[in-house]
């Protein structure tokens, strides 16, 4: 049996879980998603079973009065906290886990992401990392000054020039820039300064940074590109992929499609991790396993399930929540209803049915088992090459994941696939990827 | 004698104290501006002494390769941490001390500071302040794609405008809002959410924010007017108000307009804290004060302190420095080095000290003496109505605010000027300022 490399995990902490319903849980704290205490809780507990590192899904703003009426009210979406803030938070009550925020390229500047990031990674001692995203909702742009989402081509293209800007104003100093000689009054050595100068299509930066070069050399960079655009985003940069996949074959094809673009890049493949997203039920038996998982479902408010299924097939309110998924009849739905419309087919599905498996886990992909059975779901992936590691997204928070820590986890320990300690000290320690070189050639390892 | 009010004291963190030679001192960690646990040191003092707030001053930018050559590497500006991540990590490890964060309103966009400030305000529990600048280098500008800073009456518009959109969407949900009914699935109250639409000349911005109301109604503002458009934008807005001034009567003068400004906006005086700035060299002996004063002035590189002059009075360089300040034969230079100048030819300074009256605390009022001579001069400008509290600049950080806590804040409470313990949680407490208006009417009182 060949030396296993051991998994990455990392904990989504977004809203109180992942589920829907997640709020009506007879357990859960509604107004956790924006207390401070619930998210040290989350964030101790994780560094205990450690963890590669805590994540931040992120929106800028509310899909507010564009569901049908009724529904907006009935989910948690409304109470978040800003990411880069709360990891900040959490930066200073941990030690050795490492902090993930979301931030988009559609409606920020290129100079606060480096240097915010980059203060995250000085303060939590070299554990940041930036999910670089370029939003997608309408709700984003009319709270940024504009009508609409930005077009996907000029969106890719702004998002490429503005990684390639944040990586330069990260290399503007030498790690051994700062030679503090008293004696002589030099504070840095000119010489290790770099005056970016980036002047492009989408943006002029002239830098440089006024923080030090960051203790991982610069933050790790996470993206999720699904279309070819994004992949060349990630093949360019990402040490960390959150994929969506559902079925074996589907993540084991999309993994070969990153692992190979990364290489075409000349980047080494293994250091870029693929982490598919996943959203457990589990308990000592399947049966009891199933019934938390029915018990979520049943919590989801009608108004709001269905408004998960109005951007792609209109407004089914007046039909037979327990009757097939009608075909739609307005000609501006059908053509996008398509996708939805066959998996209601294929699986017989109810229109109640059709909903909850969006409400159940927004897209990542439900495991429901024994702990024996997720584990060796998620084994099967690694085994076969389709995950290097997997991004946990609790249905219901603190609980699911109190659930996978204590059931799941000694499995996969016994199974020789996660840690037992941490070996190092920074993210890029935990996920086993190098820093990377300066565009200058300069030091990029830290003082101390 | 009619019962004291007492003052508000704000402790300011930049870099490792405000005199330019701080990182020369002895005892200074020249690091330690970019070094959390500096910080957090300072802000668990700061607590224990019972002060109001920190502050962090900010710019976004290094002014690189600007001053003449040599200046810029014997300055400790290019090694700060944000300010947001990095009271937000602070915010974690005080319980009670205010947390100010200096925010540009020309390089920024309002829904990001809203929330980001919202986000503060929650992780600290009610003790997050922002203070409001429109920058001022063109180093700046050109991290943000500009050439040029932007003219002032444009800018001081788009702050205005800028602050009414942060504050409307502060607005966005009522304190009485989220009413978590488990068994309606009724997360919260849809008339009590405001969607804000703001259409404006410099910003059009929808809402609602994703944050529920901050637990002080809404973070304390915080402004440094000086102009008249500055002087506005406090009238309407300011719960403190950052001061310059050098002598009494220009001190109370200030002082009478900003509260005659305040009152003509439709606001109470009382509720807006004017902090002159003070930099303190404290000794048990006058003698050793003063002896502490020109021991750093001594450390100021002559590059350096000739870099303070440039932009007035152009390059110096070529003089005795221990000479008479020459009059600028440049014509371009002559009118705006008149203020230096006058300066200069009244107290008969050379130019290493014109150079080292500004490097000594950029601007803030300089007191030198015992514990005694300092609190009579704070207690002089609080009685004559000159202040309402103090910002402290400490010189050297940490052992300059170490001396004031240890020497002058005895004396000030021996004097009932301060306090010996906090009676609130927030800062809007320690203050003593209301939770504002919502402008829609609804419960500004946070939920427990």
């Amino acid at each position: 049996m060949p030396t296993r490399q051991p998994i990455s995990l990392g904990l989504s902490m977004r809203y109180i879980g992942y589920h829907a319903a997640s709020w009506r849980h007879p357990q859960a704290q509604p107004g956790a998603g924006s207390d401070f205490r619930h998210f040290v809780r989350l964030a101790q507990s994780a560094e205990a079973a450690k963890f590669d590192m805590l994540f931040l899904a992120d929106g800028i703003g509310i899909r507010a009065k564009d569901a049908p009426p009724g529904a907006l009210q009935q989910t948690a979406q409304s109470t978040v906290l800003e990411p880069l803030t709360l990891l900040s938070g959490l930066a200073a009550v941990t030690e050795r886990i490492g902090l993930v925020a979301t931030a988009s390229t559609t409606y920020n500047e290129p100079f606060h992401i480096a240097r915010k990031y980059a203060s995250l990674d000085s303060i939590s001692g070299g554990r940041a990392g930036w999910n670089i995203v370029t939003s997608w909702s309408e709700a984003e742009a009319r709270n940024f000054g504009r009508d609409k989402h930005m077009d996907h081509g000029p969106r890719y293209a702004r998002a490429a020039e503005f990684v390639e800007v944040v990586k330069g104003l990260w290399d503007s100093w030498d790690a051994d820039a700062f030679v503090h000689d008293k004696a002589s009054g030099t504070f840095f050595d000119p010489a290790k300064m770099h005056v970016l100068d980036h002047q492009g299509e989408h943006f002029r930066v002239r830098g440089p940074l006024d923080i030090p070069r960051s203790p991982q050399g610069r933050p790790v960079l996470v993206q999720a590109g699904a279309s070819d655009a994004g992949i060349g985003i990630a093949a360019a940069n990402a040490e960390v992929v959150y994929s969506v996949a559902h079925d074996l074959n589907g993540a084991k094809s999309y993994y070969d499609k990153v692992k190979n673009a990364v290489a075409t890049a000349g980047r080494n493949p293994s250091g870029c991790k693929i982490m598919p997203g996943i959203t457990t039920f589990i308990a000592p038996t399947e049966t009891e396993a199933r019934e938390k998982y029915e018990q979520l479902n049943a919590l989801v408010p009608e108004a709001l399930g269905l408004s998960y299924l109005y951007g792609q097939m209109g407004d089914l309110s007046g039909h037979d929540l327990d009757g097939p998924v009608p075909e739609p009849t307005d000609p501006a739905v059908r053509s996008i209803a398509k996708g939805l419309l066959a998996l209601a087919q294929r699986d017989n599905l109810s229109i109640r049915q059709l909903y909850t498996t969006i409400a159940a886990g927004f897209g990542t992909r439900i495991l429901i088992g024994t702990p024996r059975q997720v584990v060796d779901e998620l084994e099967a992936w690694v085994e076969a090459g389709a995950a290097d590691g997997f991004n946990l997204c609790p249905p219901v928070l603190p609980s699911a994941f109190d659930d996978f820590v204590a059931m799941a986890l000694p499995e996969l320990r016994r199974r020789g696939l996660f840690r037992e300690e941490y070996s190092g000290t920074t993210l890029r320690e935990h996920l086993g990827v190098t820093v990377p070189n300066s565009r200058y050639g300069g030091a990029v390892v830290p003082r101390e």
